[in-house]
């Protein structure tokens, strides 16, 4: 395969570019910190001094960012991979970002020739290690092909979605799924405790049957513990349920189950649980 | 363990028995078409000519008929089983019944000496023959002690609940999650298709993530090949959504989320999809 | 018109007996504690000494008691209406029961040759005396005939709505209404002075449009007070959705937003304001 | 008074000016289709040559269009209503237009040192001849109190709501109130039809009690009448109703039934309505 950038060597950028030099690509990595590179160059990774720089020395560029703010940043600027990407190139960004910024992005890259990919993946420290992430890929299609061996390093599965969109479309289904499934298993763990049942059985038996699944077992465990540490923060879940109804709105179907559990993430925000994890949602329903 | 009466050799009373007698338990068996009796008397049980010669001459009886009816015939009468029933017999009652007939069941059995257990099972004929049915068990708790050993022939899990009611109880909470869910799941479905996105890539997408789960597995196939096959009827989810509301008004216990998907199934009943799967709720979400 | 018994002389009764009596009806009355009929004799009425005097000497008897338990004690028992009622006569009870009461007490007059019209009436003391209830009348249709003349002196309208079950059936449609509207009213006063208009501004506003109602205004008024002193326990409202919910899963009218209704005023009793006027659903929202 | 514009001459703005000229206020008009000006000038009214010819010679002046294009379009240009505004001059822009389009208009009137009102109006033709208008003002209070003697002319209310942008949350309010009305309304006469109740008496007797209002008397008919004949088009109110769940996200302020009535009424949108009156949102709940 052609040459690889990474730019963004935080906790995630940094083991998904560590599984692409572990597994032989010829990597070479940017940080804003430049002291962050030399774990990557040790692995035999090149260091590349800004990311015009990279862009115009690798075939593909994949940028692993914070947020929307510095996802643009990156592209930005005398420095920044527009000054440096040439027709033809791919650039890869797998920072979760907001629709109109990655299409942005698209915009920026595909005007100087650049093919583009947006590519959120859904996973965290531990998967982005074992290169077990979820990547959710939307753009262009030759570009996609042409990154696939990469994806399958640092993902467990990694499809092709569609048009730049869809891999943000496809976060907000998931995400909204999410948000209704909690909210109707604290209803049920409520009226099941109020009826005298106890926690632990109802979260055992339900792990025994057909509805079995990781986030009840986890969350699950959360709620009985009065243990809401953040590990999904409960205000971006209420941003997700509010972004899909109004994707539902726009395409005409009606969401009614999806409304009301937004209302429900919406009532713990007023109680004051915005940064507390989505499981918190528990405390407005018991 | 003491000697044991199995009354009903229907699919899952059938299969259930044969368990226990492979397991080396000494059963006696009675079905109202003794012909069905054969079968478990080649593997080694006896067989009994009524209920309540079946309950007079063991230690503990089961029953697994198909409805409140039955279930209740097998009780009362000459030849019922309160007519043999002694002081400090076991009667166990695994058939699915409402709140009201169990509690029925128990008060006659009760009334002449027994100890009564009601222990509704999830799971369908492949559980039962493979011995993991999931036992909700509530009642006498000496019986509960003493009959564990053919539950864990029985099912893969069978934990005491409480007294008489609580098994019914627990069967509401789990389906009414059910019923939450597979709302929600629809809702999910539909909006990402309508959004241009591929329905198996959302279900392979969501089965590699923290809610994979069989049953979004199982339905999301149903619901993409339109095959709404029964093996759950919708119309007994919207009535235990039902009850599960009306338990909620019961305790005080708001369940918006249940109580929109309530209407949901109500819809598709209203559409003419009341004998079809649990899955056809997503036709009138879509 | 034909002579008229009145049984049961509360603060409704006693107005609407004194109305039928000013009218110039020949009215017999009964109460319980036989001091309250004093008032009514001063205007013309004759006292009766048991409901089933009243029933044997009037060609028509009324009822008036404060809950079904008591409605259905006036019929029962050797000095019950029962007891007197003959072949043709007829029976009007205008208590607020439920549908299996009315049914119940229908059966009763009916089966001793008896006419019977359930006539639950909405409205308070105010009305009652100003003669301006409105009467929900069902049942015997001869009967509605013989006694719409009384009807007319103690109410404003009395509609004839069907068989026995149909006045309930009405005023569970009526107060499922007043639920719903409240429940959005409530919604829009708190959204309104979130977003920093001024509340009476708001009521001003509602009150000069299409939506001005009675009801808006009253509670309106009470709710920027803070004042819920009870005039319709909110309880009893909660009760009424349930029901209205309960009605449309037997008749598969699915009704999401009196759902929703119902789970706010459940949440309003959660909070402890069962007893308060059904305005408080609004603190529970705000 | 001093002197007065008046810009937009269709069905309401030429009844509105005409209530101005008669009252004796010195008006000066103009329309895009001059020939719209004769009726007025014959009632004493003067004729402007533009928009900004109207604004450069009154000290207020008043406009009344379509939509926010329109709006948008009267102020701006070499013609436009920025071109003739001077410090200390008025502006009330009656016309119903968005939050952004209030904002972005006040901010070009007060950049050129004018003062600004948004004045969006409640009522249709016949409140505008009768000056019966509700009139919902917003903005600079010093013009606002210079423009009320107009505004009682044209109007039968027109309180003052305070920062430009509460004309548009007022409305917002006041309509999601009619929505949630609407969508209960609908339920409760599907559920008592159902039922087997009357159409016509269930409006009899809501309209005899307290919940009796103009909108169920007039929709009430209309949906027994299966005539949805266009006065407020649904997907009007849909998009209130999704602004009004919008502004309760950005509040934090929860509003269930409103979220509820809003996927009513794009489940209509869904079925075809979206033209026809809010009336028809009956027609996907009964």
């Amino acid at each position: 395969m052609a040459s690889i950038g990474f730019l963004g060597l935080g906790i995630m950028g940094k083991a998904m570019a560590a599984n692409l030099v572990k597994a032989g690509f010829d990597v070479t990595v940017w940080n804003r910190n430049s002291a962050k590179c030399a774990e990557l160059v040790a692995l035999g990774a090149r260091q590349g001094t800004t990311p015009k720089d990279v862009a115009a020395s690798c075939d593909i560029t994949f940028a692993m960012v914070s947020d929307p703010e510095a996802a643009l940043a990156l592209c930005q600027g005398p420095n920044g991979v527009m000054a440096g990407m040439g027709a033809g190139r791919g650039y890869v960004d797998m920072s979760t970002v907001d629709d109109n910024t990655s299409k942005t992005i698209a915009g920026l890259i595909t005007q100087v020739g650049g093919r583009f990919l947006e590519a959120p993946v859904s996973g965290t420290k531990k998967p982005a290690e074992d290169g077990t992430l979820i990547i959710l890929a939307a753009g262009d299609q030759s570009l996609y092909d042409d990154v696939k061996p990469a994806f399958e390093v640092m993902g467990k599965m990694s499809p092709y979605l569609g048009d730049v969109g869809q891999g943000a479309n496809m976060k907000l289904v998931v995400n909204m799924m999410m948000g209704g499934m909690l909210s109707i298993f604290s209803e049920g763990m409520s009226l099941g405790q109020k009826a005298g049942l106890d926690g632990q059985q109802i979260l055992d038996i339900v792990d025994a049957g057909a509805m079995a699944n990781p986030m009840f077992k986890g969350k699950g465990a959360m709620l009985l513990n009065e243990n809401y540490t953040t590990s999904f923060p409960l205000k971006h879940m209420q941003k997700d349920l509010r972004l899909a109804v109004a994707l539902g709105d726009q395409l005409e179907q009606p969401l009614p189950t999806a409304a009301i559990a937004n209302e429900a993430f919406k009532q713990a925000i007023k109680a004051g649980f915005a940064e507390e994890d989505i499981a918190a949602v528990y405390k407005v329903i018991k």
